[in-house]
């Protein structure tokens, strides 16, 4: 319905103005094919980068670019279930500059299928669980970089369980 | 195969070590549903941000989550081509924290059809082209939270044109 006006959903939802609505469809009608490629994030150890998000939380490594002019590394990495959806870990080389972290950027979330098991994974590498998954359902870490990771379990929660149900919060994330 | 040794792509890439490898895939094997969800970013005010990533970038809006107990909004958006690739957008209401923008995340990616016709039209909407796309090929533009949105032409760059070919870069992105 290019530049026309969508009934579904309008007055269903508090807070929801038609006017955005009708905007917004109109907009997304002219650019169908726009595709989500990745999210970026500065790394300032290789190692210690893929050791936390392929060897802890599983993703794969699918491909890498060095410039010897650029002076960078960049490897992309994915979730085996939706692989096209990427993250990208740049290195710049030398580069002592402090990433630092703010809190406009919140976090990425995957889908795990046993959450405990993550959790307890990361757990003997020695990686913080920040918010264990207490109720079986949620869970978040964050990288060396302290990029926030929540995990989430696939479908209905798993049955609360030790050590988790009893494990505080450390720290924030 | 679980636990053993892939020798695709050893010795192929500089600074590649063999152990790291051979580790990884054995843990990716193990988790082998493992599906990225979102990227999560902060807001401030939603109809700011839903004219950025809607009305600008063109980002459908698939649903949304109001929590009165949590006091906060959960809007979730994607692009068409791959709409599992979640945005979150999450606005705390009545929070007036300063989230401030740090260098640890980089950028979220999309692809676009024409990456002439996009910055035309974020720049008639007012949003700055922080990196004008002189090659044809890739641009840089903020959120109103200051998340850099890298775009990525789709296919071979396009022919350098202006007002873009001569357009100086914008502050940082």
């Amino acid at each position: 319905m290019p530049g026309g006006l969508s009934l579904s959903g309008l007055g269903t939802r508090r807070g929801r103005a038609i006017v955005p609505t009708v905007r917004r469809l109109a907009r997304s009608d002219r650019v169908s094919s726009m595709r989500y490629l990745h999210a970026m994030v500065r790394v300032r150890d290789l190692d210690e980068s893929l050791r936390f998000y392929c060897d802890g939380l599983g993703l794969r490594e699918m491909r890498r670019i060095e410039s010897t002019a650029g002076r960078f590394t960049l490897i992309y990495l994915a979730a085996p279930a939706n692989p096209e959806a990427e993250i990208e870990l740049t290195l710049n080389w030398g580069s002592d500059e402090d990433y630092g972290s703010a809190r406009n950027f919140g976090h990425l979330a995957f889908e795990v299928d046993d959450i405990h098991a993550t959790c307890a994974h990361l757990m003997t590498m020695g990686i913080t669980i920040h918010r264990p998954p207490r109720d079986g359902h949620m869970a978040f870490v964050r990288s060396p970089d302290l990029i926030s990771v929540e995990l989430l379990q696939k479908g209905a929660p798993l049955p609360p369980a030790e050590p988790w149900a009893s494990m505080p919060n450390t720290g924030s994330w």
